[in-house]
């Protein structure tokens, strides 16, 4: 799966696990699943697992960890959610409480972890697919915006839907759309084309972006369901403590993609993984 | 698959043999796959069956007749391609010879007949996914359209692309877009999406219509490649006589077309279907 050059998943968690990488994970490894994360202490786990199954299109579930247990085995026999990912985003009572590297000291014995598919791994499936991603020739990335669409609401979790934007002309849009639409855990099919007045987002003004955006005369602004959603929908139900991955600092798993394909949450990932 | 007062096929086939049914197919049976027919001289066929190759997903061929053969037994046991359509348009030296209801009289011995996937036949695949056709709900029909891409030239057969437009909501215009994508046999996606002056396309022009047609503020315009291509190919060909469908006057076939879901032209309609 590899490209030559590539770092294979366990040895970019490796370099991450010594503290020598600490940078977003996009691109890093190509063609293979990277997850959003969230750690929840147990009172708040089967309530925010209920209100991902509501929206699966948003938190498309692809390991669930049992309490207490840092590893999620189905994704990565090596895996140890304390150190593995380049950045993590701790929220207390609902609100930021900063970002750090690792989160050993603050392991405890009732967390469960949700890990959920990301879109950033299917750029490569895109390309591979001869989809033209004119905004990584021009250097951009995708954005971060805020939408006015909501999310189904579940046991206090609730709030707006985040959206990833990537624009593309007519003839890659619908190529994208077709090919999205078989990965329904990374998100699956935008949930948005075109008309962005219609979500209430400024194309020109995003939540956060890695490395501005621009949508071409000639192109049109497909917008997918994103990852930081769920960290929106967490605050507002406000555990005690919640960790989260670091924006684009993604767990990033021995998953191939394309192994993906027709797979949706309900499947799960194999026969037996995740499972609280 | 036909709902309550649908006319099984079978049965608008006789009818129209017998001259009581001389309208448009649309919308007249559901579920069951159409089909544009093109006939042509044994001379030509060749070459034209090699310019449906190479666009496949203008012509996507469902069955070819053997010369002098009216039948297409694999689309329906009874079927008489001399009879069994409402309307046929004859083209003489490549120019247009008018319209008639049956074609028994100018039959001959060296005539090769294609039929190939109609786009509308996915309507009641739409509808039944929840895709809202708010067209059809304000009267008015798919529109036709000249555009400015070229189909891949082969053996003399040559032309632009004709599109028809269905105008969508962004959510029911990406629906749409997965939905067809699964049906290769019936044009598949789309060509394109939104931007018509792109593809040199004015959507208040349309060059034929059936209801009238018009893209609300909160729609998107939707492009797919439309059967009447190949008329302008087989025009540019100019062979002494070709024959086709009326405009909107279908081949009805016995093929439930949620059979064909993920099939394409290379699999052909069934194992030993068709074939000259």
């Amino acid at each position: 799966m590899s490209a030559a050059g590539d770092l294979a998943p366990a040895a970019l968690r490796a370099a991450i696990r010594r503290g020598d990488w600490t940078g977003p994970t996009a691109g890093a490894v190509r063609g293979y699943l990277q997850c959003n994360l969230a750690i929840l202490p147990e009172g708040f786990a089967r309530g925010f697992e209920s209100w991902c199954q509501a929206n699966p299109g948003v938190c498309p579930l692809v390991a669930v960890g049992k309490p207490g247990d840092p590893r999620l085995p189905s994704l990565g026999g090596d895996i140890d959610l304390r150190t593995d990912l380049p950045g993590y985003s701790v929220f207390r009572g609902g609100r930021p409480g900063g970002h750090v590297l690792a989160i050993g000291d603050l392991w405890r014995d009732d967390f469960v972890a949700f890990a959920f598919g990301c879109s950033f791994s299917f750029e490569g499936v895109l390309l591979g697919e001869g989809v033209d991603l004119r905004y990584l020739a021009r250097g951009e990335r995708e954005a971060i915006y805020r939408s006015s669409l909501e999310t189904t609401p579940v046991d206090g979790f609730s709030g707006p839907l985040i959206v990833s934007m990537r624009p593309l002309r007519p003839v890659d849009a619908i190529r994208a759309i077709e090919v999205t639409a078989r990965y329904p855990l990374v998100h699956g099919a935008p949930v948005h084309i075109g008309k962005p007045e219609a979500i209430r987002v400024d194309p020109d003004r995003p939540m956060e972006t890695l490395g501005g955006i621009s949508v071409a005369d000639d192109e049109l602004p497909l917008f997918w369901a994103c990852g930081v959603t769920p960290q929106l929908a967490i605050r507002r139900a406000a555990p005690d403590i919640c960790i989260t991955h670091r924006s684009a600092h993604m767990l990033v798993t021995d998953i191939p993609v394309d192994t993906l394909r027709d797979r949706t949450p309900e499947d799960g990932l194999t026969p037996g993984s995740g499972g609280s």
